[in-house]
């Protein structure tokens, strides 16, 4: 069969330094499926892996392949898994927690501290021709969902988990800070849910024009407003951007009893207002991933309720990921796609 | 009849500066009920607005009588309120929500706006020998319940409230940071929820020993021990310090998943973790006084699995609010309780 | 002021009588508003109450004015209101409870066993030129909503109430059984939610017609297909008929898990499937009335998202509320507007 | 090794046919231990496969071993599970999902419809000298609590997945219709969880005086007091009686807003008050099993805080096993235990 062998990857073996390697096609365990990986998003934690070889306590010590949104079609399978999934176009949600674990057992997998999550130091990724993940997290996905947009699935799946977590519903004011993939997918997700309002805040002119064309129902530069003490009142904040002035600022715009979601990754540590906090008996929490949001994301595709494929603003063959990490964060890109087929 | 005509209450004219003052007895609006107050307990932020003469936002420019912790017996009803009610102890809680608010509305009186509330400026609290309330707000508490616990019914509160937010039940693991009042009730209250593991952290060893007989499972000095990081797993993290390094710290010691909730008060910005909220998905909330409370903490008391009393370590008549207030915050002051009567 | 003096009611004197009488226009306490009432729909409940003289336990013993499902203009207001509200179009919630109950403080007021509502024996009703209203229950509409959307604003409360109970959130899939009014504003509402499926079950063929054009991505007619065993597994069943069969049958087609939502009115007593209840740990519940959800239905109406002007089907001025009544329940009606101006 | 060979087993061949045969001793999987049986508890559903070879939908028709509520000391270990374990004393949840499933993924997995559960047919039970279950469903028991509770924490389990869905906390009030075993232990663990009042119902008098040694406040004779009409007030109906006329009286004893727990199995299809639910929007949901019990259970225990050794009334070796059935339900008898050792 032709997926035994050896396909071409893109390996960072150092901070900044990436090359192009042949290795094995990994072999699918039992409960395993092995895909054709056709398109992988570029996210901003890849770019944190690549531009300075660490993330957070993840530190890149070894050889790895980065890359976790992905979606590609199946070409074999573990000896557990019905062999009519071959064929299969699939999004794959790329991380495999111990099911018996005690966060598991509660429906919170994502949460599992013995968690193996693709593209973090000591688990391969999808920047590769082939990858393997087990069955139940290879998603099928409809005909009409092309195999960029299950690809940013993933993205989309952070933006499902944030909205549960935020409580979006029918007539839900949410301030959203930060316009940059993120932000536009939760703005998107936010509407889909039945939002009333939804204001974004970027620095940047273009990405707030983005935003209001993917469902923001007015948009802030916080360098001419006072975001803080605008008097929004909104029902949910979400930090998209991982800026501690953005951060720091929501939280006086939410109501009392609201809710504070912080998805953008930044400093570890940031001053929150702990008085507001407690005055208004906000509910802050943050996401970390995501589980049991695929069948959600596909649906909002599907149904055409999000659109991931306006998002995609450049492909890049396997030869050329370190361009696409270098898009990545510039204003004019939304989301970089590698290709690793071509 | 006794309860027209003049009353003495200790008032706060400035900053540091307590006089006992002739006052008219309030005259109870037809709703409300007027109270000759017995016991009022200090709580730390009648510490706050005595010395600094502010708290937060809150800043005391006109004359305040202090006190928010009372009980006492009715002497006079309004006439919406039912006259068999004179003569009834009561537990006062000291809160005048407008019911129609958004808020109230939705169950969540304490987060009114409009809030009126004891001892906060424009409203006189209960170091007086009288006091109104709303004929709902005046609790009856059973005879076997003192009329001392019955004024500390209301920091009782303010636990009740954060074991509803922690979500304390039975197994809980619990770690709550600093014992002071707030910290030992909490305590008490853990355990009556069925808490498995209270631990309990103060630099003080005299508190730490104070938080072993009221229900601590273990006690931390973290001057020794390094909080943050000592696995210990809880479900949930109660700051009862406000202090920013033991805030900071507990963060690290909470399952995923788990609750940290703030109820001590104290700087109105302090840096947190963000990182180890997202990657743990913790649920941070503050607590803002009570809404519901009373009835759970009356029947805590009633049924032995609180014992307020024995907070009681010093009782002091309306001339010496001062002294009460100093005391408060000493090494060996749990409560002091004013007594207006005497 | 004009607003003094008589005005016209349909009055129902017994079971299956009613007359036009001249009232008293009442006057509003200081917490209400009057409003000169321009559209009035006709319920369910309305039509029991007069065809039977009785719904469940309300017997209706001496003369009423029906009719709960009101708006109109503000022409005066109590002494403690805002002058400046006369002239406001409003939408009415016709209930009152007592706002210091144990349910009202809670949030739950629809649930306070002292509630008065409108055109409930005791109090009257809407079916007349003017009805006072607690100023807060009196909701400002905006222009882009017709009168007659914001009386029907009434039962697409319910529709929202249940939209809260049965937990609906996109990618839901939905069975409501009855194309009645409330079915048919259900699957509206279900559609604004987010839902991914909705399957609407009538008997009549019109009614599964209406279905369609209001949301129902699928309907069933239950004479034909086996309601109960269909394998629909769905999150939510509601119960929008009242009709036994239709009650038993949907439990069988929830997920383990799911919400099955009892709206309908008919017999005080049904077997259910308790087997089925236990062995996919359903969570059951009904629907009595609304709170809070009226900020929700009119952003649904200004929207756009729900059309409650395409449910009109026939207008009668107050001298024809029986016509109205009869009209009520028939295939050809979805809902008649009582208009008592005209 | 011992454990290879062969066992002895109590079989029900029939209904009312019981025989001790000779089985081969399970091999365990690579994920699973064995463990040598030394006290299983007796349930009204094994009660019910022997007397009618059937249960529901479920119905005998190869021979199968009979006995869920299982303890006993690993003996043998599957390939992948730490060897340690051998000669730990544990308590069996006796249930098999399949992780992978919707229900599994979201922390429901006693609602996996592909469930394999222990003395269900087509999976034997415990009525057996050894038995062999998945590593992390072999529960770690401390010494202090000996091995028939430790069986019994599987009827424990129960008890705290009612608590859990009644919401069972500080202060509640509860009736439990039923004061057979699951009634007395849910008594015991709503004590546990601070309920402030257990209203405990039966026939039997007997039953009556016991359920006040476990920790119920007020039992009530229904055959001599009107339960239904008692104006109880109560926060949570728990159902241990699987009697259609004890289910459908304590409807009527909820408050508005309160829960019903249906446990006790009974009738496929009981006349439920729909308008009773209707009215005070009770939830009504039913218990399937358990899910993350075993140590909320095993603290119970360990803690003091429910005796489950106080519960067994009778001991028979596995030859028996006819007679430990018998004696189920008898007024007498609160649990009999199987010894299979002895």
């Amino acid at each position: 069969m032709s997926e035994t062998g050896r396909m071409r990857a893109s390996v960072l073996t150092a901070a900044t330094s990436l090359e192009v390697q042949s290795r094995e096609i990994p072999v699918p365990d039992a409960d395993q499926v092995l895909v054709r990986i056709e398109a992988v998003g570029v996210c901003g934690s890849d770019v944190h892996f690549y531009k300075e070889g660490r993330l957070g306590d993840w530190v890149v010590d070894e050889p790895l392949i980065l890359g976790h949104e992905s979606a590609g079609v199946i070409v074999a399978v573990g000896s557990d898994v019905d062999a009519n999934r071959v064929g299969e176009r699939v999004s794959i949600e790329p991380q495999r927690p111990d099911p018996t674990s005690r966060e598991s057992m509660a429906g919170q997998y994502n949460l599992d501290p013995a968690m193996e999550f693709y593209a973090v130091p000591g688990v391969d990724g999808a920047f590769a021709e082939y990858a393997v993940i087990q069955a139940h997290f290879a998603h099928t996905v409809p005909d009409s969902v092309s195999l960029e947009a299950a690809a940013l699935l993933e993205p989309l799946s952070v933006a499902v988990a944030t909205a549960r977590k935020a409580g979006f519903t029918v007539g839900s004011r949410v301030l959203i800070t930060g316009a940059g993939p993120i932000g536009i997918i939760t703005a998107q997700v936010a509407k889909a849910y039945g939002a009333a309002e939804i204001i974004v805040t970027d620095l940047d002119a273009a990405r707030r024009e983005q935003a209001l064309r993917f469902g923001a129902t007015r948009v802030i530069d916080p360098s001419a407003e006072s975001v803080g003490s605008l008097g929004l009142d909104v029902d949910a904040f979400v930090d998209a951007s991982g800026a501690a002035p953005a951060v720091r600022s929501g939280f006086g715009e939410v109501r009392p009893g609201g809710a504070v979601v912080l998805v953008g990754m930044g400093a570890s540590e940031i001053p929150l207002p702990v008085t507001t906090i407690q005055n208004n008996e906000l509910i802050v929490t943050g996401i970390f991933r995501y589980a049991n949001t695929w069948p959600t994301a596909i649906g909002l595709v599907e149904r055409g309720e999000v659109d991931l494929d306006a998002l995609v603003t450049g492909r890049f063959p396997l030869d050329e990921v370190q361009q696409a990490l270098e898009s990545t964060g510039r204003s004019d890109t939304l989301k970089s796609i590698v290709t690793p087929q071509r």
